[in-house]
């Protein structure tokens, strides 16, 4: 373990960065949206301990943060350091908390930023000891809110055996959790994501029993070869044209566990709701609306954790078994922190996409 | 009671008279919509009763039965009766079942027609002997459809003491029950209907705690100071510009039982989901669409009567004891039925609209 005075002089030596907002966008974000800011880093009072993120994860949710409107989160200010969840180490450490003894690795909200000084273990959750860099990046997507949304999503949805589930953003980091989780339940799993080689990944390695593509001309076609007994459960985190044409196979009395609308966070001046929402009445369709973010750290919602910690109880032999495929997308590099983001909502990612801080 | 062979001989003087569906309306129903036919009276077969309809039900899910779309119920065919609820008197009878005898009054699907033929009691419902007038309309108000949508839409809100409702279309059949049945629940209830006349029915009759409006330039401010503690429950008759409102001032969980869109169903071509619809996620609110009125004819859907079995236990006894102002609007004559169909989606009725056909 690393002495925490020379750990300390070493880091001193150059100036921390971070990412902060420059601007908010009216659509895509682009060159101007983040600025890059250095600053010096400051000595640790007493009772502090300085963490440096070894992953950052990079979220659909994070456009909206972006956003100056009414949220279940308040939007980032213009100024302030980029909200992100990661993974990080203790490098020094002027706590007497054990938890924060230099060496040990935390997750929670570190921000996109090269190092961060805490005061405590308020909203970090400790990663247990001896985990491989394989188990780490997990604890930001199988365990971390990837995994648990997926979780959470596919207990509202609640599919039976021989029920069709639709999952959208399939090749997502949630969306290739929740097929898993439902095709568990003996559920007949359907995925739609963009083009033919995440087709492949669905149905070859996730164990989907169809994929949609929905950039081929005949998306809609595949839609209903692929769904002839129509849809009991959706799983959505997309919206848009998809999401209408998956309503209109809707069965009575289905369920739709509301988990994300990607396509219209970088517009919403003309986004509107599915235009066949009649359909909800008509054929009586429960659509339920989650976040599983925000839960993580609301330790007055005491019910919600408890719902947490069973999901990490189920998922953590899951991972370890190998029976859950983890799909993933490791970028590397503070700087490339920005142009993942927007290349999440290009459709470039497979599975969970975390940036890797040089280490 | 009349005899049998008199009443035949006296029915059969006159022709009978039936609308039907002459073209499906694009738009509004207009006076093209419907056809008045009449057919000479058939005696009847062995096994067989003729039912005479005192009133007629007309209910907002009417406009839905005349387009050629997918629904819960198929649509009524080009040159059929139009399909209607309503209470009628056994006035000839060559049945053996003795809930068939003449003089008897069941409630069921009569249809547009001012006599129906039937074979058995297979979908009708015996009438207890005995009712006022005013509670033989209350079979097809608050102990029929309206009453029971009222009661299962109200229990899938499930509003808590204290938590605000809003009811739109308060001044209707459903909204009018639903008002008092979320009220005795110990919530706040804030209503919305058209022009000042309405309103004062809501605060002054039925109990509502505030009422909004939607015709008065001012409707949205009148909303928000209905509303200081934002809405948990809505209970979603109409659709539009107001449901967006309403969604707006939503809370975190709330629900929203989906009971009607009526302000969508003369022109679906132009008609969106809510443009806020993003809400639904970002608040986390549960939606459920739900429709009354094919389960009463279903027999095999056993744990929706059971369902609506106790909701008409719990119904009677309000009703009977004054608990339930019962509010309604009787328009005299079978040639009215076009005519109050069509005010019905002009807003003009108060609470359950019924036709009484002379008798």
């Amino acid at each position: 373990m690393p002495n925490a005075i020379t750990e300390n002089k070493r880091h001193s030596e150059v100036p921390s960065r971070r990412f902060v907002l420059a601007e908010r966008p009216t659509d895509r974000i682009d060159g101007n949206t983040f600025r890059l800011e250095t600053t010096p880093r400051a000595a640790l009072e007493p009772g502090q301990a300085r963490i440096v993120p070894l992953y950052l994860s990079l979220d659909p949710a994070m456009r909206g943060w972006l956003d100056d409107r009414p949220s279940y989160l308040p939007p980032v200010p213009i100024g302030g350091v980029m909200r992100a969840r990661g993974v990080g180490r203790v490098v020094e450490s002027r706590s007497a908390d054990p938890l924060l003894a230099v060496g040990g690795l935390v997750v929670g909200e570190l921000g996109w930023r090269d190092e961060r000084v805490v005061d405590s273990t308020r909203n970090l959750r400790v990663v247990p000891a001896g985990c491989s860099d394989r188990e780490v990046r997990a604890e930001l997507g199988l365990m971390g809110n990837s995994g648990l949304t997926a979780w959470v999503g596919v207990r509202i949805g609640g599919p039976r055996p021989c029920e069709t589930v639709v999952v959208t953003a399939a090749a997502g980091a949630v969306g290739s959790v929740a097929v898993q989780l439902a095709s568990m339940r003996g559920a007949r799993v359907v995925g739609i994501a963009g083009g033919p080689d995440k087709c492949a990944v669905l149905t070859d390695q996730l164990g989907f029993d169809a994929a949609v593509d929905y950039k081929a001309p005949d998306w809609l076609a595949q839609l209903a070869a692929a769904t002839p007994d129509g849809v009991d459960v959706l799983f959505e985190n997309v919206g848009g044209a998809v999401f209408e044409a998956v309503i209109d196979r809707m069965n009575n009395h289905a369920r739709i566990a509301l988990c994300g609308l990607i396509s219209t966070y970088n517009d919403q001046s003309t986004s509107t709701g599915p235009r066949n929402f009649q359909r909800f009445l008509t054929k009586r369709i429960r659509v339920q609306g989650f976040i599983v973010l925000d839960q993580l750290d609301q330790l007055d919602q005491l019910d919600q954790l408890d719902q947490l910690e069973q999901a990490r109880q189920e998922l953590r032999p899951l991972l370890a078994g190998g029976d859950l495929v983890m799909l993933e997308t490791v970028v590397d590099g503070f700087d490339q922190l920005p142009a993942a983001l927007r290349g999440l909502f290009g459709g470039a990612n497979l599975g969970k996409i975390v940036v890797r801080l040089g280490d």
